[in-house]
């Protein structure tokens, strides 16, 4: 099984983490964008996540609103700037605990041989400060949860399309 | 008179603007935020900039043409993630020539005593090399003529208002 890369270098305020997926970069690109599928995917399991908002053009509005079994919510939004299906897709993304603190999202795929893709999602922060807070917050186990779950719910849907 | 400063430390993605304006902050952020006086300052003087969306609101569009004297042209735009009157405004920006490299741009307007306001624009690339393009490309006098213009509307504008 291929794994999450994190990769965090000293002193720069970027964030990227990558991954290769066993899926066509058409299904992973429209995966990764549809909102009816953001709840299966998008932050660890044990929260219950509810897309407030998620429309996928240049200036659209995204929010999305995570709640944990003890009823706290935590809520992210940013806007899109640039959807290229399905090569690339540029946001803006906020935690809005952290009001302020704007980061810029790239998600970049890239197909391989054998119907693979290779995602890389690079966020740049606007210090390095900010962008160590995120890490410090224990986003990687979160980030990596994630991507595994994106994964999973990628195969889930071929063997159903495949059936 | 004071100056633009520009700050780019070496391997950060990141530049920053700083100058001081002799005028009261509201007056600041209203004239860096109206479409009407974007052709009065943005860019150097020698090119014509026509603004050809300018919707300053989370999620609304800007793209502003530039004409030099051979009609050449060079557009730029982006998307607010965030405009917060008057203290704050935060978008994407993309060159047209350069396509698919964005930055994050923030300008924070800090009330100063005697009504000055201190402006600090943050400009944050995806990487490195994206910003040692840009201040290669000869933005420097160019960002700080943008400066000297903006300081110039604003007495003008004091002036008029005075009279």
């Amino acid at each position: 099984m291929t794994r999450t890369k994190l990769i965090a270098e000293p002193d720069k305020p970027i964030l990227r983490m990558t991954r290769e997926f066993d899926a066509p970069r058409d299904l992973v690109f429209e995966v990764w964008t549809a909102p009816e599928h953001i709840p299966q995917w998008w932050g660890p399991g044990y929260l219950t996540t509810i897309v407030d908002k998620m429309d996928v053009q240049a200036g659209g509005l995204w929010r999305f609103v995570q709640r944990d079994p003890q009823g706290n919510e935590y809520a992210f939004h940013g806007v899109y700037h640039a959807v290229v299906s399905p090569e690339r897709v540029v946001n803006t993304f906020e935690f809005e605990g952290a009001p302020g603190q704007v980061a810029l999202e790239t998600a970049v795929f890239d197909a391989l041989p054998d119907g693979k893709t290779q995602v890389t999602a690079t966020s740049v922060f606007q210090s390095v400060e900010d962008r160590d807070a995120m890490i410090g917050s224990g986003m990687e186990d979160g980030a990596k949860e994630t991507w595994e779950r994106f994964a999973q719910l990628l195969a889930t849907i071929q063997q159903a399309t495949a059936r």
